[in-house]
């Protein structure tokens, strides 16, 4: 693995680059993006940032979101991909890059993902709350000073990762990098106030009425929410709106496990967990073919709601032990 | 006003010590509380820590908590006074203060509301997010290192007063705090999870059915939600399980000022307000002799409900100006 001032001499000396993040980016991914996009604007390297898909629209207050393309057309001598574990969580540019790999362009992977397979031929890997401490790292070793712009993009992703600097692996550094941000114009108020304090009246009454029906299953150790096609067409709203909802029911004192079920199409719904610890969710949404991590996983399951429901009770309670 | 050092100066001398701190404590007052209270400790000053009532049991899981008493029972050469901007903040302790400072205890104010009267013989009063980063700064000019105990004391206060890193006061200096208590041991994930991650199930559903019945006003720029008596003694509930719900409804978008009515007894209704800015809920409640700040404020309202409501809409009106 490279220092990050190796990463930095191999940045510097790019006559062009492309930027890369991973798929559905989060607030990680595209505060990665555009700090580090800036920061090469501020070099004089000729840069873009690539992503798949379209920008969650929640991100679009941020500057420099605007400079996001589906497609580079750029033909950069440098291919950066940020916050990305390896190639294929670049989605449908993963083959670009690997093309472009083939052909001889500088690669250079910087992330905090520990999975991390060192797909580039520079990489920078670090296991921080958020890869954007570690490009905030990347910055400072490139000699750019933090602007405005360059820091709320820096806070966006030192936030999101962290939780709001709740999550166990945020520890000193990742504070240190959050005074950084701000001294450098990063604005927590408006940001927080953005990113989780913002909804529609219809996303509302959505999160609502299906928390007012809420299901506890064994003994109240389960809660089960569910949200039908019907219900999203109703208020005008996509899966997107049901972010939030999986968590609610971890704050209540007996639920040990939360899962939300989505329905897909008649007879399909998307299942998501979370636990409080004692259940290991990623073994249990295995038992459907889906998988992810002890506290969070999730899977598809089909057939009627009153099925599905009793099969997720079941693997549940399997995998509940002596809790 | 004294400098850090002339207060840690004032303490280091101390024989004895009785640390205050205002009535119905938040998170901020009982971490500044215990952090000085134990680093007192370590200096061997015997001390005390006293507030009115009885701690809420949210903050129990703090250790140090436990030093809590309602009345002192040392005769302490010093009374210190944290987080409280004049006597009268300390309740029914108040009288039993002054009596003290009459009769030549050595007095000493460590705040950090700007409004703070100086009501000490020494006075530190610096306007930060959190009064725990005056007490961190203070432990440290007392050359006590931050161990465990102090450190998620510290937090506390700055996660709670901060609005966990999200308020418009947040800057450089409270993430270097927060980095200092995190270094000494301070974990964020248990202390974001018993101060905002639980509740019972009971006040969980109380909850969800007073925001399923939450009214829209004034073309969706006034959200009222309704906590009857009744709600609240079916879940076995206090008015203390109605904290968060005022602060709802101003997540949706439209919504421009919430209140919150909770039914004290029959006719009488204690209203607590929010607004997003563009509306001063300052001088909403003004009209019900109630105050607060632009942001934030409450008041006594009587009446029927429907009448009560008609009356706050009318008044939230006539503040609206061109909103």
């Amino acid at each position: 693995m490279n220092t990050i001032s190796e990463i930095a001499e191999v940045l510097r000396s790019l006559r062009s680059a492309v930027i890369f993040t991973h798929t559905r980016p989060d607030g990680d991914a595209v505060g990665c993006g555009v700090a580090l996009s800036i920061a090469l604007d501020r070099l004089g390297i000729p840069n873009q940032l690539v992503n798949e898909g379209e920008l969650p629209q929640k991100f679009r207050f941020l500057a420099g979101t605007e400079k996001f393309l589906l497609r580079p057309t750029l033909d950069a001598e440098g291919y950066i991909c940020v916050d990305s574990s390896d190639e294929r969580r670049l989605g449908e540019l993963c083959k670009l890059f690997l093309r472009g790999a083939g052909k001889g362009k500088v690669t250079v992977n910087i992330d905090h993902h520990i999975s991390n397979t060192r797909y580039c031929k520079y990489n920078f890997v670090r296991g921080r709350s958020s890869n954007c401490e570690n490009i905030a790292e990347l910055i400072e070793a490139l000699g750019v000073p933090l602007d405005e712009a360059i820091s709320a993009a820096l806070m966006t992703g030192i936030i999101t990762d962290s939780g709001s600097f709740s999550h166990s692996d945020v520890n000193g550094d990742t504070f240190r990098a959050a005074a950084k941000a701000a001294d450098g114009g990063a604005k927590v108020d408006r940001i927080t106030n953005e990113l989780f304090r913002r909804q529609s009246k219809a996303r509302s009454e959505m999160y609502i009425g299906v928390l007012s029906r809420l299901r506890y299953l064994l003994n109240d150790k389960l809660a089960v929410a569910v949200v039908s096609l019907e219900t999203l067409s109703k208020g005008g709203l996509s899966q997107a709106d049901t972010e939030g909802i999986v968590d609610y029911a971890l704050t209540v004192d007996p639920v040990e496990v939360s899962i939300c079920l989505m329905e897909v199409k008649k007879g399909q719904y998307k299942a998501s967990f979370r636990s409080k610890g004692r259940v290991n969710v990623n073994e249990v949404a295995a038992v459907f073919g889906g998988g992810g991590h002890i506290l969070a996983s999730g899977c598809m399951v089909f057939g009627d709601l009153e099925e599905v429901i009793d099969r997720l009770r079941y693997a549940v309670l399997s995998h509940m032990g002596d809790v």
